[in-house]
């Protein structure tokens, strides 16, 4: 025997191993909830489905073309926040004062820099405020009146908050109003959190991992419909809505926002891939399906690591969400399974 | 040889494992820094030691007479914004328009219930506020007007903006803002960058332990000097400058906000101890002294863990603290040795 073609096999095997390109991902969400299948159009369904499918695209056609996962997410999340499907940019839900007070943060994995914005009323797109945030501002969080100046300087599109209104979500306020002032004689808080769920979720969000291997991650809201006394929810918040780290994961989260805080949930997802060596699909499992669904909160998430894994685990009946993974497969889908 | 004596001996000790109290623990911060030893006055370093004193014996005396670790911090919180001395209500430092925006935060750890707010002008006690957010709204974090609408509706009580002027804080806005502008044409973020740390920081803040074996932790702060455009920094955000969870430990951490929210901090250091099995002094040195030092992220932190255990460590000139822990050792310190 030869070394000839054990060599030509090892050559081979080389070129291969080089020739196979780095892996890259996405996944988008556009928020979790009941989403009773009985009570949505076929129409809404496509709709739903198509806008996923065209935020997906829109996304991995950067990460295909060699180009950030920062610019894959805002790239997703953009073309959410400009449908009036889901609570985000156009379709953001109501404040109490008939109004619109967006949030939206976003983290680079690689550096962990982050850009967050919180209550802003007139910028189109508040995802592309939060990353100038994190590039062209000294801070990670601005806020307000504060935070729509800085988009002035920054030369961002602004609109009137009127831009922002639907219809639906007009209706889910007056609703939402009635039925919280029925009971606030009794007690506010209580009249909130008796509340259905549609009306304290939806968001929208990204993660991504580019060729580079680096991960990020994105999400905008309209927060919690009725919303008052400058209500933040996690969305913005680095650590609770939104986390990327490329040692371990990058996260985003929809839900009710406050237990996302008080559970640290992006972060901790991360913490635990990093700390206890589990697999994202493990850590993610474990703080949806256990800790979170255990004290009542809920919600989901879309998840990615280094490795071009996915998972986007959610306690809710459904999550609008879509994920192309690191080995290719593409996925669409509001229930448990996928749409097609 | 009679078991009599055995026995007593033994019903001796089991009364005394009986006696032995449960520990309690507390340790406050007043902000962390280059605090040159050189340049601060005798009177001021007494006047600092005396009110750093006076807010740990305030808290302490809460904890002792078995009330909750939340009333404790909140205490000793509400001693130090009171105080001029320190970069919180009275002695905030001024925002970029003269005025002052006051964020803080405060948590349970038994129950991770948490209230926030951020950006409040006219609350005497931010604090204070933060605590009704947390058990008096549906919510976790408020902003602006929103969260003053909300305190003047919970009856706190309201200040002028006045109310938290101070002449020596007045000359470091007048100072930081000519730094700035000297540099702006050139790049706002690099001026900002380039400004001293002390303009960046100073935060007051406290963790306990109760009898009940329950952890709070509560932060409060006037944010940056020369702040603008709604800044909001790592106090009033659960993760970053707060975080309690009876599991692991309770934080409250002072420095460059910026790098506190992108590195998680608070929540960071909890989620070492309770994933990696590390002690709080090990957890909350690697977070500060090699991961946030290895990126230039200045500042500190004060913990405490459900045994009395107490951590400080910050990578700063010095920070200005006191904790007494389970055992009862008492400690009052600016720079690395205690004072007295």
């Amino acid at each position: 025997m030869t070394l000839k073609p054990v060599l030509a096999a090892l050559a081979l095997c080389s070129a291969s191993v080089l020739a196979e390109p780095a892996p890259i991902a996405l996944a988008i969400h556009g928020g979790a909830g009941t989403i009773d299948p009985a009570k949505m159009s076929a129409d809404t369904r496509a709709a739903v489905q198509a806008k996923l499918d065209e935020a997906l695209t829109s996304g991995y056609a950067v990460l295909k073309r060699g180009d950030s996962a920062l610019d894959a997410v805002e790239a997703a999340v953009r073309v959410l926040e400009d449908s009036p499907l889901f609570n985000a940019g156009v379709g953001a839900v109501y404040t109490w004062d008939e109004g619109h007070e967006l949030d939206a943060s976003i983290m680079d994995g690689a550096t962990l820099e982050a850009g967050a914005v919180a209550g802003v009323r007139t910028v189109k797109n508040p995802i592309t405020l939060a990353r100038h945030v994190m590039t062209d501002s000294p801070h990670v969080m601005l806020a307000g009146a504060g935070a729509e100046a800085f988009a002035a300087e920054q030369g961002l599109p602004q609109v009137a908050n009127s831009h922002f209104d639907t219809e639906s979500r007009l209706r889910s306020l007056k609703d939402a109003k009635a039925k919280i002032e029925a009971q606030e004689a009794v007690n506010h808080k209580a009249a909130v959190e008796r509340l259905d769920t549609p009306f304290k979720m939806g968001t929208v969000g990204a993660v991504a991992l580019d060729q580079g291997g680096n991960l990020a991650a994105a999400t905008s809201t309209g927060g919690m419909t009725a919303k008052r006394w400058g209500r933040i929810g996690d969305s913005p918040v680095i650590g609770a809505g939104t986390y990327a780290d490329n040692e371990s994961c990058a996260v985003s989260a929809t839900g009710h926002g406050e237990y996302f805080i008080r559970y640290n949930v992006a972060a901790d997802i991360c913490a635990r891939v990093k700390y206890q060596g589990v697999t994202l699909e493990a850590a993610s499992n474990t703080v949806i399906m256990e800790r979170l669904k255990g004290v009542g909160g809920t919600g989901g998430v879309i998840t990615v690591d280094p490795q071009g894994r996915v998972a986007m685990p959610f306690n809710t009946g459904g999550m609008y969400r879509a994920s192309i993974d690191g080995q290719g497969n593409k996925v669409i889908a509001i229930w448990q399974e996928a749409l097609e």
